[in-house]
């Protein structure tokens, strides 16, 4: 399951990566659908990603504004930055948690874990689909969403026998 | 990772409730992005999950041609009536699957079965994600993309220890 988050940063670097391209005003006009935007849809699932993985963990939710965010490269240095964070967590991961259960500040409820993950990692893959439709309206060939052809398949590290990813 | 694929079902078959409000003409007609129309979308998700799950079986493809399907009922019939099949699949996998390889006869290359799974639950979601932009436009609300909040926690099979559905 974590090669699925390894597989959304590497599509969210190539939709950085395209918005180099893509005049700033269609980066941040509103737009139908979805959270409104395609800058904002970017901060967004980095801003949720974080919230939750972070949520699993017990530690205090970080609160961000999208208003100081100005540029989508601002954008993208908020998601290197909180990577390495997320990642020494997937290093902790184990299918042991799969059924633990969490509760967090921003909502009303309780989750395992792995329900948890799966939310996060489905969440990226389906606002990503949106910014394929609009970029589509506006000129642009989305990044591909392909799981497979991505390179070497070797790009995905391998899983130890508890679940846990080596790095 | 199977759960990811009930997730989809539960999505899919809401999706088809819900294209029961939208006229015909708007779930047929051409839309810019994705396969270019919501039913089609449909359609092609249905075809493209049971084509890549038989050939990860090792079983001939099923070519099925999009002009036959004439309504949306049609497309969910197709949808259910492959779903047991794939879910006997579901019963047999387990992690050593993750890293065979095998290839298919609609594309070049060699994939594992594990990196399979993984594009066709991403394959469903990102298409799911460009729905919601288009219903969106013709003043619905889409279907959650939410894997939390999904009814009782039990909804998802617990896994065994090797990593099989028990259904």
């Amino acid at each position: 399951m974590i090669n699925l988050f390894l597989y959304n940063w590497m599509v969210r670097d190539e939709w950085f990566e395209l918005c180099k391209q893509i005049p700033n005003d269609e980066l941040t006009c509103n737009r139908s659908g979805g959270v409104g935007g395609i800058q904002k849809t970017l901060f967004h699932i980095v801003d949720v990603e974080n919230s939750w993985i972070r949520g699993i963990q017990g530690k205090p939710d970080i609160q961000v504004q999208y208003d100081k965010y100005k540029s989508i490269r601002q954008v993208k240095d908020l998601s290197d930055s909180w990577r390495t964070e997320i990642r020494l967590f997937f290093e902790t991961w184990n299918n042991e948690f799969e059924h633990e259960v969490v509760t967090v500040s921003w909502t009303n409820g309780s989750y395992t874990k792995g329900e948890i993950l799966r939310h996060v990692i489905a969440h990226e893959i389906h606002h990503m689909g949106q910014l394929s439709v609009w970029v589509r309206d506006i000129g642009f060939q989305p990044v591909s969403a392909n799981v497979i052809g991505r390179g070497p398949r070797n790009f995905f590290p391998s899983i130890s026998p508890r679940g846990g990813l080596h790095l």
